[in-house]
């Protein structure tokens, strides 16, 4: 059954199998000692025209955020997030258990605003209580956010500018920059990313990797013993050198430009598909993900040919999914998908609407459907 | 300078002082095994009619609430609160200290809805990614809530039958239950409460005394080897006869009862009084908290003669500012406050609107003013 | 019956109950913000002759050990102490439940050695595996110990002087430190202990008053938003008042001073009492605690008569128990307990043997009795 | 340059290699929901005659530890380890971070005594102070240990008993189960493992694996939503087919049983020839590391050729060194070695002496070099 159910769902990309399997049998120390994290943070540091940043390999996404924010982080300080900020909505309480509060910003199609970011600010330190209340440490974006939507280079500037001013890292969270630096509405490059942040991370496993996540500390802001610090969470692989051949082969002859283009072209089809039969979106986005409402009955035949993403209810009768494309999302795989929907809609009425992506999803933030 | 700035402005209640003296050189265990702590939860199980109520007398509110979640919260879950909810806005993040999240439900006068409580947990075990979200783990409510207003029986009942329906215990802040449980607007007694709710507490601290809360575990359900768990906290008094002699007195002969009456009746006076000046309200609530709005240059004036509490902003040319009543107002400070008001709006012009209490104060979850 | 199971079993020094008194009319802002705080600390600092130090009041011991050490370690780091330092044994976990490791070097009469404590900095980091390892980031000590014995001048400056070649905090435990500084055996003032330590805090609660520990940062050394952190450790009392007024009365005329003396001279009086009995001493201490070894059955006969506070297993037939004077020990009590002990030994024998102070009691530490 | 490092050398067994490239194009869903991961979870609890255990892939072993360990205490609780216990030890107060305490008891060659557990289990709740201390809620043993060395099943059962006697879950890390396993001087098989623990697991990353530790809870006794705390901690990959097709491999045609061999006969290799150039062991354990003394000047000749791991200081003039034996250790390593050894040996003079185990090792327990 072809599947667009996530950017995850298949091993590893051949280019970088290829490198596992070509040094596997080389003699390396452990815990990113290795000659291969340190080819790999070289390069990171040249593609993102940043000499002096420092570059850490973790494993996952979860543990990239939690490592990151409480490293960075006084005791007394939350990290900013939109509403819809995988930190505050789908880490379980990762952020919270390191001990720190997720400060939640309306969200723009899973964007911050500046200006709001600019007023919250303002108002907690106008605010006579405020030595009652968690101060804000950092400044958390994902980049593409969590419905794919991207910053535009003003945007990210302008919100660095708030942190500037207000003193705070800027942290975006680039579980899926790959697919971000590719799209052909993105004026950001990785370099922009570097200059115009503070801590950023590129992300491995939903870029084609088995595993990994490599954190930029873009000016020379890695926290003293860091190294440390992830031990202390469980973060510190033994063979370092797993990250560290994916992030190496990644970055060799611009394989990750190579698969974010390749995944984006794919979501060209994929829209181009799901547009010619009318399909209703819930967000069309710039980057590898998108959002379709359907409805629940037309879901049930179709799952019976391809996965999708349950993403959440949209109303009694309707659901919204996602697709997703990736390295691994092929030609053969969309034609499929178009004859199946050919099929299917032949006999299936379709219902649905279209909507401003709204609040009510955010259940952790609990603004409730009306 | 007269004050109606906070309930807790003063000492001691001059009745509990005298107890402290007369106990005062009595020999007496640490760490809550002397006799007047025995004898206070004695009197707090009797008064509540729960005689398999189980209570811990800890120092201050914020102490109690980290202590209480904490101890009742799996490693897993969250706790539910309004959006303006002490624990989550005004306890510089001592819930996430301790590891847990507060998940916010929207509130209306600082109350949550027992219908929305319940779409909320439907919602969130119907989402097919709940395994990677907070469980909510327990419903905080305050009573009365941080803007003086009450829950009805009947509200509080709704919102019970709904945690019980999801077995999640229900626990109430009752910083200033003593004035909630006397306002002649209320229909729930301190018996109704234990009943009703799974945890609660009787604020000593803006209660007349010097510190102390009254952690009432209606049901045989303090978590095992809480003395320890309140070790740990720095929660653990050694002399804790302290707040036992204080909350001993406190239920002798009705004194509880009688603080909150007085300062019902002079929250009473106060209103008439503010209403003859046509003071706008930002909150007209049935405790001994007001909130009214008055133009900032009035403010300016007002405060040279007397304190009130700086609130919140309102808009430009405007503040809302708390006026509190407790144990300690006397007749004479609602006079001289009259006298002040008739000689100050003489000269100033006052220009107010009246307001539906709104979301934008809550500065934690940071739903911007538009 | 006559107590002498600790220096908390009565209320508070009649010279403080009487400030309370006088002052319990007074409006005051909360949160420490009140003008008896303000006294005390400009106190405080008088009597310490630190102009730069910088003081909080909190509330008692095991939350200002938590709050002081948590606040001022990073992450990575733990506080190294005795085996058998009160952070590590006795305080439930309070230290690790903020989250940092107690690192324990031998103890010497409950102290620890400046030469063991440099050969372990030494060694830690001449481990080519100390990354992986918790990093020292404070030394604590307490002065007097748990078992009251003192450091001397020359042994607290050698114990500074390794820290400060190590760049770590030193940070002195003082909830009896009145009792330390007041003994005919020691060569410290608070102005040396002042100038010698980094952070020490000066006891209220062992002490004579209700609640309270005062604690100094010697050298500007705050930790940043420290009222912000003390609230989220819900160590912040809404009526900072309760202990400022304590501390102000506790350091106006010498009271402090007077304390210590007097528990110091009953101190004298009840070695000679004990000795005149030929009674076995587990540690003969220079402070307000003496600690004797009886056999069982004398200790039953005991405990019909007086208070004392069983402190650990001697052996099968012999109970360690502790002796504490106070400001509330009076010459009848001794006089009492001389008559007492005239009686009972008329009767029993009494098999005991010195010894010297092992370690088999640091359970935590759990180096097991052979 | 041949290298005994350490058992982590080395990528991943070239047979779970074949496996990762086999299925490394199938579609699988992702958090551990995969078929790879479930077919190893199926063989897993075969292997171990478990069938009501319960399993979770991890990542690393230090990640492991603090999963499982605060997963399954409760907030007032602590873990009692050996003081040499990598928990304790090696892991940068991981256990800590997560709000408990590492209790210890002492060493023998790396393990704890029954006779001393228990000992420390009735001295502990006879403490009439124990309220304030570390409830023990856990014991954790390592096995092999972190010096190779191993249990009998004699031993083992007897730890056990104690556990079950004190209802408290014995937990065995297994980094290195499978050298311990297939040691010629062991008497407990997996299923014996299974059925005397309640908790342990079996190290991937140690046996072939690139990453990957198998959780066992072997009576059903997995805590609730354990995936959820797992995402917490930032432990669940998104990949989950990463570990489970790895441990697939490693349970396929028991080649678990073929590593653990291969490592154990080259280590009785390498032990003849270490013997046979009188070198002096350190500790000569019956497992996959070996721990020699050698003096400073000829391990400095040495590591020109080969590769060994510094364990720590023995005096000034020595140095303890581990050899590391795995599945990637080749007889022509051996023959070199040997080879190597002749040649330096012609030279230098060797001066070691024979040591017991001793305890001034473990660094952050400081019983200080004397």
């Amino acid at each position: 059954m072809i599947s667009f159910e996530s950017d995850y769902i298949n091993g590893v990309h051949p280019e970088i199998l290829k490198r596992i399997i070509e040094t596997n049998n080389d003699v390396e120390p452990g815990y990113g000692f290795d000659s291969h994290t340190k080819t790999a943070i070289a390069m990171i540091k040249e593609v993102c025209c940043a000499p002096d940043a420092e570059v850490f390999l973790a494993t996952g996404g979860t543990q990239t955020n939690q490592l990151v924010i409480s490293a960075v982080l006084k005791s007394y300080e939350g990290v900013v997030a939109a509403e819809t900020g995988h930190v505050g909505v789908h880490e379980a309480g990762a952020i919270e258990y390191s001990g720190h509060k997720v400060l939640t910003l309306p969200q723009h199609e899973g964007k911050i605003d500046a200006g709001e970011l600019k007023s919250y600010l303002e108002t907690f330190y106008a605010d006579g209580n405020h030595e009652h209340m968690v101060y804000p440490g950092m400044v958390y974006i994902s980049h593409p956010t969590e419905y794919g939507s991207l910053y535009s280079k003003s945007e990210l500037e302008a919100i660095s500018r708030v942190c500037r001013e207000y003193k705070i890292p800027l942290y975006l969270d680039g579980a899926r920059l790959i697919y971000g630096i590719t799209s052909s509405f993105t004026d950001l490059t990785l370099a922009d990313i570097a200059k115009i942040t503070d801590i950023f991370y590129i992300g491995g496993t939903k870029a084609g990797t088995l595993c990994g996540e490599a954190i930029v500390f873009t000016k020379k802001s890695m926290p003293e013993h860091f190294l440390t610090i992830a031990k202390q969470h469980g973060a510190l692989l033994a063979k370092g050198r797993l990250p560290g051949v994916q992030f190496e082969a990644l970055f060799t002859s611009g394989l990750y430009l190579n698969i974010g283009r390749h995944a984006n072209e794919m979501k060209d089809k994929l829209l181009k598909i799901l547009k010619s039969f009318d399909m209703k979106f819930f967000y069309e986005s710039p980057t590898n993900q998108q959002f379709v409402i359907v409805e629940n009955s037309f879901l049930r035949e179709l799952e019976k040919e391809i996965c999708v993403s349950f993403w959440e209810k949209y109303d009694e009768n309707h659901t919204v999914v996602r697709f997703a494309t990736s390295w691994s999302t092929t030609e053969d795989d969309l034609d499929q998908l178009e004859k199946i929907l050919s099929l299917k809609f032949r006999n299936i009425e379709i219902s649905t609407r279209n909507i401003e992506i709204s609040k009510y999803r955010n259940i952790d933030n609990v603004t409730l459907q009306k």
